[in-house]
């Protein structure tokens, strides 16, 4: 994976919003997005600024300095930037040039996800936040995680865009069934929001009747017969999938979900370097089914489950740098995946192309 | 060191015998040989299969899934591989594709040692596979040894073609008596089994008359005299010894070994990346001549010394590394390593001319 | 940073004299300067010797060899040098080839520092070894101090050139005062002491009036008026620092020091590698100014700031290594660093320009 594959004129959630201090705390959140290290803040009128999180003087980092009202002076020799990024003061230097400035970028706040537009601030599109809705809604409960990966984010794409793996890799987790793997998802273009977004990411929905519930539904309740299972979800730019599942008991008619579990999953995938990636992710079950115990047991069975995964995709990248240029062999599973990793080099393309050099 | 001084048409040992697991285990053994990773498992009939450990479809190592019977399935997204390396079952795929498959290697399992071929199958030939005896021979007993450096193999060859070292790295071990560095050893060619092959390595047989008892020969018995000493062995492509070593009280008549001490040692070297190597190793002692404890204390003494030896390697390669193209100064004492490289990069020059492009 | 900004024809200093064990200790001190491995050790009549750490034969490092004498043998196979260099005993060979021998380093010991010649040792010359007076003087007294950066050596040279940091880095410490942020320093030439060298540094003089002790200083005794500070040092090729630095009670008059901290500081950097360096350091104050719990505080003072340098710097280099092309912006404070970085360049374009191919 190079450069190529980064798409930079879209949203990247760098951080929870609960991980982002409050306006009145000495500490600075940072963290590092497509290399490029990021310092976000919140304003005392309760704004988000994320600045480049490196002084333009010596380069150092300010999230290594102290925050003053709305402005961030760096800890090395003094220099003071303002939320717009312009350096405001300078010790020793009565007149500070005004090219002495720190790169600032649209950072946005929604459902509990921090945004940062990595590319041309000018194209930054509200429009295109994902709804990431059950992060933060009353009818929903869920406990937020955070992994860390030493992969490429591409390859942690491409996990979540073929559920196939649940039947294997999650076997004794959120799997349970090899019929997970069998069922074959229906893949449609998920269209975007504006002209310029004719498609913004894959939709996969997989139906899986009369299986077994996997082992962590029985934290909701004890199922003494088969399940109907589906996953339904849209995998969008640049990484981020946001997904109903589910399993009602066969015995039940299709429109009684009195006995069912049903699930929504946020999850959503940023590059911190070419070989180092961020992901955030909850699975939310509904207020109401389930107490505090449920919502931390989900949050367990999902951390054990993405260790899982974790686990194979960092051996498979192994073997990857072992033969970088060997063959991969493309297989119907592999449909979603495929058109996921062609849209986005589409996008790069178009991003390319109409750069100004 | 590069690629080019790797041999691919020769067997390699990966692997003790006892390190593989009978067939209904469920662990799967793996271990990278020249940056390759394979997976070496038994079937039910008792033969050995080594197959590349890496899924054809997204290269996830199959040794992080799970046996079914002689077949073995990826953890990843559950295609299923038989011994010959066919893929003979995918999940939601009706006919699998004959390219679907990963390669295999020619295995052969012998003297208690797996080794894998891994150049052209086509080429394998069993009459180049090493005698090493003492492996598992009734006359002889040993502990079997494993070591894991962080170094070149080639610098490893080398401190085994020039037992002068013996005198200084193992001083207080193995060695004893400046006398053997200035023993000049005989150096022959060892022929080849078969035409395609007039030279397989270099004889090294020194002599050292009248010298005290290396420290660990004291465990055998305590020597009130000085002995005669002998290491004669081979060092054959790409990596093998194969030694008879010993010592003779010099009071003792020639034919006399009632009191002598005498050993045999196989050892081997299989590169695993271009700056890790693989290092198996054995030194018997002849049954009857000492007991359990004593095959215990030869192998304590070998771990030792080969300590030893990793530690100077490691600083060697270290030094080698700030610069890499500083010339050596070739001694008297280098007679046997030089023709050892020479005889390798022949070969591996054979190798690059005879190749199908 | 390449290779390119370090000069070789001039001392480095390689360690303190004390960490250079006696003629007749076993021990072998070695350090690695500017990526070449060196060997230090003291022969029977006092003086110094510095090898490189490398064997000719086969680059095993002389420092896991051993002493016979003022000879060091090669603890792998047995060559034996003596203090000029020259292989004296190989083992096995009856005439040892002249060419068998490793390279020399002129070696000083001045002011209890061991300085090595890097370049061309007909150059060298003891009329360019700084004058650390307090290193090692009756009338100063210090605890010496070593660190060690993972950054390249220049970074820490900036460091050293702009004091303004320390109104931000040792706020807490070695600080006290935005103050020392806003005083503009003096800056002026240091001549060499031969024609050769027309200049060997930068001088930095910086007064700071009527501020508040710094913390650091509270360990002299309890100031209950502002100071008036100074800081003047120079600052040597290739990264030495020399400085007069104190304060005294506002109170007093000019030429009144019997309130006054005076302390003397010494302090020089090492390259280890491309990315490494060495910092060697003491602050000294003077003799009756304080018992050996005040030498004990001041060099827990300085230990304490160093951190703070490093913490700093690692983290400028992190960032440096995100985005190494990314431009800096010169400020007014860096004047200095700026001109010491041109001295530095011009030195090592002289040295390339008269180098014989």
């Amino acid at each position: 994976m190079t450069h190529s594959l980064w798409l930079k004129n879209c949203w990247y959630v760098i951080a929870w919003g609960h991980e982002v201090p409050p306006a009145d705390s000495a500490e600075l959140f940072h963290r590092t997005v497509l290399g490029e290290p990021i310092l976000v803040y919140r304003t005392a009128d309760g704004g988000l600024v994320a600045l480049e999180d490196r002084c333009c003087h010596r380069h150092a980092p300010l999230s290594k300095g102290r925050r003053e009202g709305d402005c961030v002076r760096c800890g090395y020799h003094g220099l003071k930037f303002d939320a717009q990024g312009a350096c405001v003061e300078a010790p020793g230097i009565a007149v500070v040039p005004p090219r002495a400035r720190v790169r600032t970028y649209p950072v946005a706040l929604r459902n509990n996800w921090v945004f940062v537009w990595m590319g041309d601030p000018a194209q930054a599109d509200t429009a295109l936040l994902p709804d990431a809705f059950s992060n933060a809604h009353p009818d929903w409960l869920n406990r937020p995680g955070y992994l860390h990966y030493d992969t490429p984010y591409l390859l942690i794409c491409d996990n979540l865009l073929d559920f196939s793996h649940l039947s294997y890799v999650h076997e004794k987790t959120l799997g349970g069934s090899t019929r997970i793997a069998q069922a074959v998802p229906d893949i449609e273009a998920v269209p975007g929001p504006t002209p310029a977004w004719p498609q913004i990411g894959i939709k996969v929905s997989r139906h899986v009747p009369d299986v077994p519930a996997p082992p962590f539904y029985q934290r909701f309740r004890s199922f003494d017969t088969h399940l109907d299972r589906w996953f339904v979800y849209e995998f969008l730019l640049p990484g981020t999938l946001l997904m109903h599942s589910g399993g009602r008991p066969v015995t039940d008619a299709k429109d009684d979900l009195s006995r069912a579990v049903q699930l929504h999953s946020c999850q959503t995938l940023t590059p911190e370097t070419e070989t180092t990636t961020h992901y955030f992710f909850q699975q939310s079950h509904r207020r109401g089914h389930g107490d505090a115990t449920m919502t931390q047991s989900i949050y367990d069975s999902l951390q054990g489950a993405f260790n899982e995964d974790r686990d194979m995709i960092t051996a498979q990248h192994r073997n990857l740098q072992f033969s970088p240029d060997a063959p991969m062999l493309p297989l119907a599973m592999d449909a979603a995946l495929l058109q996921f990793r062609r849209l986005l080099a589409a996008r790069v393309e178009i991003e390319r192309n109409t750069q100004v050099a």
